[in-house]
């Protein structure tokens, strides 16, 4: 890779789609949903530190999540660990790495990546990063990845390219749509314009610095206006701006408006495990279509369910359909999967029964 | 009480019907299901503790549950525990208990008890068990208590009455019926001639014995051959005549065929809480007809579901009906009501999967 390319690690979700098997103390990227042996931040940075060094990846994420980050990930060193006072959506959390990696290095090019997700294909992730780099090294612009739709998903982002060039590897942009309804999640899937936006983008730091001054302006004056990026003023000078910010996504603030905006088709098997849904979707089903992350759960007379249990449990789950029924430490969970909008509302609710 | 009546607990369920609530380790005699603060057969020798000097209340239980019933009675003496090498139901374990006793006391009493039922009344309970060992000794005979019916229970055993004069307490018996099916139980509910069976009997060690010789020779001549209760080889000889014994209820050995049988009409409110759906009817219940055992169950858009779980476990329960949950220990049951029945399997199974 290139020696003034970084890799920012967005990590700043705080946890409740999947409550209780990820928390506010331990968010989706710190757990292990999948029972995959490691959790998600760590697959990611295991994943990309095949290509970056440590010293050039960063991770971003809710100060309170420092120990649990460090712990994690040790090999990166403290000072690549950019800690958020409050959660301010990821303009902001992009806008603190960029400024911040302009300073190490005006001539940097950064990659940033979801922290949560699961990726298939590690090589074909990984060429695609490549690929995209290497475009943007000659072309410019703000390079985005996307995902060649599977069916129409109603819960991510979706990307229209311009060309309908579908052999294309990388296109220019037409629009960024966020979540479509049912009706316009088929056309875009019916239409084969559209990608899913797997959140992943690669540019040169100096041109997304260049949007942020054009497209949100007040956003770049408070990071400009005396600066203490990098220097024993940082956590101060952080929670200030922090302070200032607007909850914004980089696709509202910038990629919908912005005038140099591509797409590389990903080719690597992607989810965004961003729902139990979506989890289902991913996992192995029995023939009833039911998932469990365990060999200790028996179903039985039980379909279409989800089942996500500490290993240790023994459960037995007799003559019901289409629950989530989830535990972690001194919680549990069952929810119709009709309802499952309302979990990111149950810490909360445990948290006012105290 | 008269000082030659001896109290017998039986305690030989092997409790797979409220796993894994209660389980083979700890079946539902030694558990708390209904949250109480202590198990169903500490409240039962508290109860007739009232009544009954210690050396006077004996145990007859599984021999694998010696410890944990000197863990709750530490204060029954060693020798009054009776311990079954093998299940072999009520008529075997009466007759243990009362040739040893017959042995202790030629002239001796006993009265009869599960261990493991709910009594809501102690004090009326005391009553009728004083008003029945009166009554036997004054007249002789098997006295069962029965309790009249508050709804056309198919779980329950039921007892006729030979009068129809309901002012008597204490009738003649008809018959015994066991489990009737839903229209019988109906027409026994509508008819006032019938009582359900609590299992509670009380008569003269003489007499029960003169009717094992009639009725369950078989068993007689077991205890009576080359006996060895109440030495040190008691062990030995109830090892073997274990091993030669039937399954066979008091009910069906004895009851159903003596020829001087009655019944005292309890009134001292009585659950045998044999079942969940039991165990629901005899709880409080939410608005949407839910019962749970723990302040920390939450439950949200849901009815007529029963819950039972450790006191400190936070559940929240979205958008389900007609569910029992039950966890205890590394177990997790969730079961629709309608399969209730299959509950005495599930321990079983877990054991076949390891």
């Amino acid at each position: 890779m290139n020696p003034n390319s970084y890799c920012v690690i967005m990590a700043g979700g705080i946890g409740n789609r999947f409550w209780p098997v990820s928390n506010r103390h331990c968010p989706k990227q710190f757990s292990d949903i999948l029972h995959a042996g490691k959790s998600f931040i760590r697959q990611t940075y295991e994943r990309i530190a095949q290509i970056f060094p440590n010293h050039r990846i960063f991770i971003v994420t809710g100060k309170e999540y420092e120990e649990i980050t460090k712990k994690q990930i040790p090999e990166i060193p403290d000072e690549n660990i950019l800690k958020e006072p409050y959660v301010r959506n990821t303009a902001t959390c992009i806008a603190y790495a960029a400024y911040k990696i302009h300073l190490l290095n005006p001539d940097a090019y950064m990659i940033t990546l979801p922290s949560d997700h699961f990726i298939c294909n590690d090589a074909a992730y990984l060429q695609d990063i490549k690929d995209g780099m290497e475009f943007v090294e000659k072309q410019g612009g703000l390079l985005t990845i996307g995902i060649t739709p599977t069916r129409a998903e109603t819960e991510y982002g979706y990307i229209q390219v311009k060309s309908k060039d579908n052999t294309r590897k990388i296109s220019e942009v037409k629009t960024f749509t966020e979540k479509p309804n049912p009706e316009l999640a088929q056309m875009f899937y019916d239409s084969d314009e559209f990608l899913w936006n797997a959140g992943i983008f690669i540019w040169r730091v100096r041109d997304i610095i260049h949007e942020f001054k054009t497209y949100m302006y007040d956003l770049h004056a408070l990071f400009n206006t005396d600066c203490k990026l990098n220097t024993p003023g940082e956590a101060k000078f952080i929670q200030s701006v922090y302070g200032q910010c607007h909850n914004i996504s980089i696709d509202v603030g910038i990629m919908e408006k912005s005038q140099q905006v591509y797409v590389l088709k990903g080719n690597f098997g992607w989810s965004d495990v961003g729902t139990w849904h979506a989890f289902h979707a991913l996992c192995e089903k029995d023939d009833n279509n039911n998932t469990s992350n365990s060999e200790k759960v028996i179903l039985n007379d039980t379909r279409d369910c989800i089942v996500n249990v500490p290993p240790r449990k023994n459960v037995i789950i007799q003559g019901v359909n289409n629950l989530i029924i989830a535990e972690k430490d001194h919680y549990l969970m069952i929810c119709h999967r009709k309802d499952e909008e309302k979990i990111k509302q149950f810490e909360k609710l445990f948290r006012l029964k105290k």
